[in-house]
């Protein structure tokens, strides 16, 4: 089978023009067949912001009203998106953005409402709003598109199948992607992260765990090495392995080209 | 060859939702293989009023910095573009969203400062700032998609190749989309437009003209039957069935799926 790489990215870097360019440069130089995923929580917040719309996060995932749902899709399906797809077009790279309604790539429902786990609202049921889990990805067409020489730009952002759009976290749209691509490919999902890759001591940035299995998760947990938000990475990095996926990686931004960097999971 | 409706519908129509959903019902029933182009000045205005950056309208084209660029990049491709697309594909319509950048369906290069013809600044030459002027459509790419049964849905935006995006007129977009098809499908070109057709008569709104050829226009002109905004829309329809588009029809956002309809030029 082919090689495909499906690369998340997110936070400042897509967000900056310096660090989104040289990000690209990198992002261009990766052989084979690929999918970029990005975020772009801060261009949304710092709009929501100048629009005067409050924003409410819990556990790390944004409370999404039908005001926010409207700012999260012109940022992210429009500003973020089209910046990245003119600019890889520039480097000669066939990109197509899209969000999960665009061919109906993916599919989702609105999440119900969740006991939130931490913060001040912890014990609480909230209701996220405009906020998709997503139930299906449609590999066939994004198969298709890439054998074609396209390579998608996907947006967090899924529907309902009922006329609406749907927030959808970006690692939840790389993991899902990678699974259904596993069909057609043999895939790569790499996760950008602002370390050089899971850490075996967090204080020291070059004690990076090169790879681990599978069975030597549960110790790493047990011995907290994998805490905090890293810990639900990796349970969805094995869970995307465990449906077909060749390897994850977990890297910086400034190493997605190097062979080898990060921490690779199989 | 199959037949192909490329429909250019913009104004309030599709900025408020029930006079979209009842717009994109009549899209639905349309037959044959279809093409949506759509606008969105309204909301960009709206938008750009509230993040505070001044616009400046001149020959009814929007002046576009490098914050307007922004601004129409969030709401062409973003905010517009997806909700139609999340309302097409919920109506079974398999919609994908397109701006120039995307797969390179279109390209454009900023365009000259130009003299202004009307208004306070006539007579002076004025930049446009981030507008493109469309150099070539991809009609290959473009005819592959709509056989495979994908509809594409079609922003007012392009970009120039070297990693910039830029704001095109959305009349301009569809006839250079019908212009390209035309050598895949047998291409009938519709302006949504918030008359009947072309009034012989403009104080009586049934005096449409049901038809108009080629060969009558420069009378209806001398006549002053067309006149301000329609001349340039006419010419440019002329134009368009002079390189291969075989009708254009300007008629009612309400009556896109009532043959015969409003004024057809051939």
């Amino acid at each position: 089978m082919a090689r495909l790489t499906v690369i998340k990215v997110g936070g400042k870097i897509v967000e900056e023009p310096e660090t989104l360019q040289a990000l690209l440069d990198r992002f261009a130089r990766i052989e084979g067949f690929k999918i970029l995923v990005h975020g772009g929580g801060r261009s949304a917040t710092r709009l929501a912001e100048q629009l005067q719309i409050p924003q409410q996060m819990i556990d790390g995932r944004r409370v999404t009203d039908a005001e926010t749902l409207r700012v999260v899709t012109m940022v992210y399906g429009g500003l973020v998106n089209k910046q990245i797809v003119a600019s890889l077009q520039a480097r000669g790279i066939n990109a197509l953005g899209l969000t999960g309604a665009d061919m109906d790539v993916m599919r989702s429902h609105r999440r119900a409402p969740k006991l939130v786990k931490t913060g001040e609202l912890a014990g609480q049921m909230v209701d996220y709003g405009y906020v998709g889990d997503v139930d299906c990805v449609n590999g066939d067409i994004l198969a298709r598109l890439i054998g074609q020489g396209v390579v998608p730009v996907m947006a967090p952002l899924t529907h309902d199948g009922q006329g609406s759009m749907l927030n959808t976290n970006a690692d939840t749209i790389a993991g899902e992607t990678a699974k259904a691509m596993a069909r057609y490919f043999d895939v790569t999902l790499m996760y950008c992260f602002e370390k050089k890759g899971v850490l075996r001591d967090a204080d020291d940035d070059d004690s990076v765990i090169p790879s681990i299995r599978a069975a030597e998760f549960p110790a790493l947990v047990e011995q907290g090495i994998v805490a905090g938000g890293m810990l639900p990475k990796l349970e969805n990095s094995f869970a995307a392995i465990e449906a077909g996926v060749r390897e994850v990686v977990i890297t910086r931004a400034d190493a997605i080209d190097v062979p080898g960097a990060g921490t690779h999971l199989s």
